[in-house]
């Protein structure tokens, strides 16, 4: 489409984007990245690091190294442009967190490093186009998100409450009792595990306990009903309306043509 | 819309109508539920409360002063028509509650005042429709939420009845096997926690409870089935039928049009 | 629509067919089914049978013996056609239950007694309706769950093969390991509960069970899009098929209106 | 269809070919596999082995020796295109299996052999339809699965640099940190058994669980969002694409005949 022949010769910036975008080099950070998962996979086997520590962590080194190549190259190319693509701003940050020198006794920072294997996202075209399905299904469902939020801030505040002094450890602060009801939402454990304890102490806990799972649950349901109605919609429209266009466009072509003969007979008979 | 300017000035009940439903006001009032909220979340904590308890309450009741005035304003500006909106009852009813006096030992009346923080559903129109959704959806499910209620009662009747004898913790009365059956449903611990244990000392219980589950699983998946269609079923007709009423009227226009031009030329060569 | 008024009085067949029939009738027989609920609920607090047990099982008698004298009249007035309608056949069977004597000992046969309440789904149209509608789902998911009844059968073999010597409990013989699975399927303490101690002695138990979940929750999953598609596909063909056809004739119409004016014209320039 | 009957005599592959494929040797085969299917479940049964153990092995290996014969039959009738059928191959390796010498000790070989039931869903027409349906599924479904995979593999290596240390048996190596995840993912004892228990190691847990159980439930539901879509999409464009087909085709044939009316009309006048 561009017409970049008739131009001068391209510019350094230029030819780096031309670079970064060929087909061999996006595969070969896909292999770059498959390698590297592959690394970090045997750097949490001891019997490996015995074996090989040294290499491992080389090969590890030079993956980290190409990737931040990589993405100098991208900014370079880029600018500014760079940050506007969300895929880009992705890549930097989670190469940026695989930069950040490890020190000692911080080993979720060493573990974040592991994120990096994300980039397999956002350079094999199939997967990316899945998680902008999943992230572009999130607006719709914001309000939905907004309520689930009030309900659990209102009920982690009465559990805090109610049950708090009797069980610290499940409700004794908002942020456990957020947490348990996040559980009792899974409904993992929810009646062995915390409902019937709770209910030993206070028998009608199951006032508060029953309505908050019957809510949530229906609010979740409402959720997965309101996705599939969208989908369904988005690509019903799509194949119907070119359908109905089709067909609307040869009927109306061919009332048109009648229109024409009868006219040219009006014509015809007029002269 | 409405012409109230060409009547006599507007009586006092109709200003405060008019200020109660200022965008600022309401605005002003989801702030306040905010604040409130923040307040409430606060007192769970000792340590805020150690810190700066009395100012806590006193911004709490000062909250609840606001809730109070705006309820009283709008009372007063649409008199009974108050009480026929749906969400001016809820309004009502939450902030009446905060008001009953917390009567020593009751903590479970303080606890519902936080229930006052579900105004913001009330207030915030996005969550409003997503809660009206919901509860739309409920009367189209109310045969499926019929038959479950009998199908929980006969059970609950029958799980007494067989095995309140022997587990007088989960069967021995109708509430407490209605308990232990919702929680069967739920799938929680229902075979390790309960099943096995019945079944060491009634070895057939698995034919009570099995089809139990069969039976209220395939009835919550019916609601959802329900609920899907009813969504899409709304959804589509709405999209579909103003697509195919306008291709209609396009090619009922063109016919008409034909069969003018066809008269006018019937009529051009009578002449 | 029945003529009966033409011929001769009524037989006390017919009589008695009316009767049943009469709004009033059926009516009182969902009052007595729900009298009945009641009294079976009281009967399982020991409180309540304290005060008034004699009483209790005088109304419980006297409910049977009305549903036992309308199971007879309708009997009576259809004759062999009684045994046609599937709901009849349902209400003789659950009422014939609750008259067997209950022997000393099977307290099964008297808890069987409280499925006479589901008599109010057969009474109430629209407890019928949502019954039917679950039941006429049942034919198009036939073969899913034959293959579910396949997998099922083969692994409950293979599980007893495998770990029946060392837990006999759960994987002793056909009909544990069947339960065990089942079990598994809901996901119910799958791993904690059975699959992590399995494989403390077999090590690569996992590769039975998490394909064994994969699989058949996989195959449920279809079995609930396959409902969800055919539950659309019924409410859509309908109401679509009423506009287009509706449409159809529209457009069908004014051309046949059209070639009709064409044809007058031609008549009229031969003349 | 064929002609066979212009044609020689059939070859002995032709005459082996009709005779697999007669209706009354594949119910022949149906049948000697449910008895099949009754003997292997005889054989779980010590009862049934101490009296009958001889003849039932004995009726196993006749079944056994069948299915040898019936495949050996196809393969030499079909030659090598027996392979090229799915469902030949399936059958070739489930009953190949069965053939493996069971050598002491190895009691998995002999559990293996009762896949060769899985051969009903291949014999059973309405069973191979539902399992096509399920795999043909599943390519549609590729990029989803490949993202969990990714999603699995990266939160294993997460998992195992994280908690690996002071949890071993949860998450010792990249192999126990998938089955653990692949728990919590199933939401089995997710809090009470696995992350509680880990948050009193590490107070923040949470931060990596809660939301690894948000992203892959989220992601199942898509995967089923999908599902559904898809298979209401090739239900609802085949039914409706039929009747707006038939629906044009009426429309545009009456515009046709009207067209060839008027100029019809248009030569009559010009004579």
């Amino acid at each position: 489409m561009t017409d970049h022949s008739y131009l001068p010769p391209p510019s350094l910036r230029e030819r780096t984007a031309r670079f970064v975008d060929r087909p061999a080099v996006q595969n070969f950070i896909i292999g770059v990245i498959l390698l590297n998962a592959v690394i970090l996979g045997l750097e949490t086997s001891q019997t490996a690091m015995e074996l090989a520590g040294p290499l491992i962590v080389l090969i590890d080194r030079i993956c980290l190294f190409i990737f931040v190549v990589e993405i100098a190259l991208k900014l370079f190319a880029r600018g500014l442009d760079f940050f506007r693509r969300g895929w880009s701003v992705f890549d930097f940050v989670i190469v940026s967190i695989s930069l950040i020198p490890a020190v000692q006794g911080l080993s979720v920072l060493r573990a974040l490093r592991i994120l990096r294997l994300l980039r397999v996202v956002s350079v094999a075209p199939s997967l990316r186009r899945v998680v902008e399905g999943l992230v572009n299904a999130l607006p719709g469902m914001g309000s939905v998100f907004l309520l689930m939020g009030a309900i659990f801030y209102i009920s982690s505040v009465m559990a805090t409450k109610l049950f708090g002094a009797a069980f610290p450890e499940w409700f004794g602060t908002l942020a456990r009792s957020g947490y348990s009801l996040f559980q009792i939402m899974t409904l993992e454990s929810w009646s062995m595990g915390i409902v019937r304890p709770v209910m030993e102490v206070y028998t009608f806990a199951w006032l508060f306990f029953v309505p908050f799972i019957v809510v949530t649950t229906f609010a979740v349901v409402n959720l997965l009903v309101g996705l599939i109605v969208n989908s369904m919609q988005d690509a019903h429209q799509e194949e119907s309306n070119e359908r109905t266009d089709t067909y609307r466009d040869e009927v109306l072509t061919r009332l048109a043509e009648l229109e024409s003969l009868i006219r040219s007979q009006n014509d015809a008979r007029k002269d």
